[in-house]
């Protein structure tokens, strides 16, 4: 069987870790990951430090995900630092990239003449030696992508609606270049089991059926007299899907020699 | 001045990792750790795998947070591993702790008879060894808590009503004990500037009050005509809160300045 493809996110900023912004764009990624059939390994949320930053990005690159996504941190600010990060991570320089700075540019050309603010436009165009820069269609800062051994790095900004649409335009496209069969899935609700209660019969059904993988989520009040746990079972081998509802028939028969 | 106590949260579970849930547990505790002055230095996601616990744990563990928050995993079935992949990364043997087994049999004496359960039910009173259980006020399995070198670790459920149980009934009081003055923070919102506009005014303001943190958070469309800036100021150093009002004042005259 072909291994699903690895990834991990590094989520940047402050104001995820005060509890200002809750962190909506990783579980945004998720879906999608998921969806393409990558496997999501880790969700890494830092603060606006370089040294966090590229200790948790050196910390990603030792893992060898197939591709590293990070969020945030690409405006002109000086605490938007991701690409310093980065590159320190990779031992590269920092360079203005043309192609960058001519998207930044563009970008500013329906506005007024920009007197004194080259600075900070620059910065947005200066990328990790080598990276490419990836269009913004709907803010100024582009995203940036860089290959290194086999893991393809690609930052993308924070603001979501700009994060979604250069995902979108550029990202999904990778991710379909190593396509492989998502896994299927199957959620069932249990009314009046117990999670404990639930547990034996579960661990039999594993057992039988060892290409499926079963997760449980008590959603009532395990400690009550009803509850409700909403059972998630997907195939982790494309080979095996077809077994997802005898797995479900199986289960319920061994629960309901346990009642 | 008396650095900030600091903390850092693990968070298990394939279900924020394939985008089914996301992940709210950290933010709640987010917004309560800035609250009592704790800095939350880093948030990881990782799936169920003992590996990846006990490479996540011990990562955490090395960079000496005074608090580790672990969430999700101690429930009854095969894939909750985190008290596992925590002594694991210990080193330590996992043990049935006699009060905790109180605990969780004390959940079930209101059910039925429990018969060929016990198992799972002693899964949930197994803590890495020199562990303490915390009551879970509505649900079964306890939290835990163990001290290692200056690190204290607090492992608490997934399930959010029990987290935030059990976060109240005894976290707080342990934030408590290492109370400092949380930062005073301002938000402002700044209409019809793009970011890279207000990165020149937000350079020199930063140099005229380096008690204070400014983070800038685009609302509204860079490239386009008007924009929407929220401006989060916070300041670090107690001493220095005083000056908030007057950094505001002082980038709005060196943004008019500009303008």
């Amino acid at each position: 069987m072909k291994k699903s493809p690895t990834a991990e996110i590094i989520s940047v900023g402050n104001e995820l870790l005060i509890g200002h912004t809750l962190d909506t764009n990783s579980h945004w990624i998720a879906k999608r990951l998921t969806k393409f059939g990558w496997t999501l390994q880790r969700i890494t949320v830092l603060r606006d430090s370089l040294g966090a930053i590229k200790d948790g990005v050196a910390g990603a690159l030792g893992r060898k995900p197939d591709l590293l996504i990070t969020l945030g941190g690409l405006g002109p600010t000086h605490d938007d630092m991701t690409l310093k990060g980065v590159a320190l991570a990779l031992n590269k320089r920092l360079v203005l990239n043309s192609e960058a700075f001519a998207m930044v540019k563009a970008r500013y050309s329906a506005l007024e003449a920009s007197t004194g603010l080259t600075r900070f436009r620059r910065k947005m165009a200066t990328l990790p030696e080598g990276a490419e820069p990836l269009p913004n269609p709907v803010g100024t800062a582009p995203g940036v992508t860089v290959k290194i051994g086999t893991t393809m790095i690609v930052s993308l900004p924070g603001v979501p609606s700009e994060m979604k649409a250069i995902f979108t335009a550029s990202v999904i496209s990778m991710l379909r270049a190593s396509k492989r069969e998502a896994p299927e899935e199957v959620s069932i609700g249990l009314v009046g089991i117990i999670e404990s209660a639930l547990a034996p019969a579960l661990d039999r059904t594993r057992k039988a059926f060892p290409g499926l993988y079963f997760k449980s989520h008590p959603r009532g009040r395990e400690g009550g007299i009803r509850s409700l746990i909403q059972l998630h079972v997907y195939s982790v081998d494309p080979d095996s899907r077809v077994k997802l509802d005898d797995a479900i028939a199986y289960l319920l028969r061994e629960l309901s020699k346990t009642a």
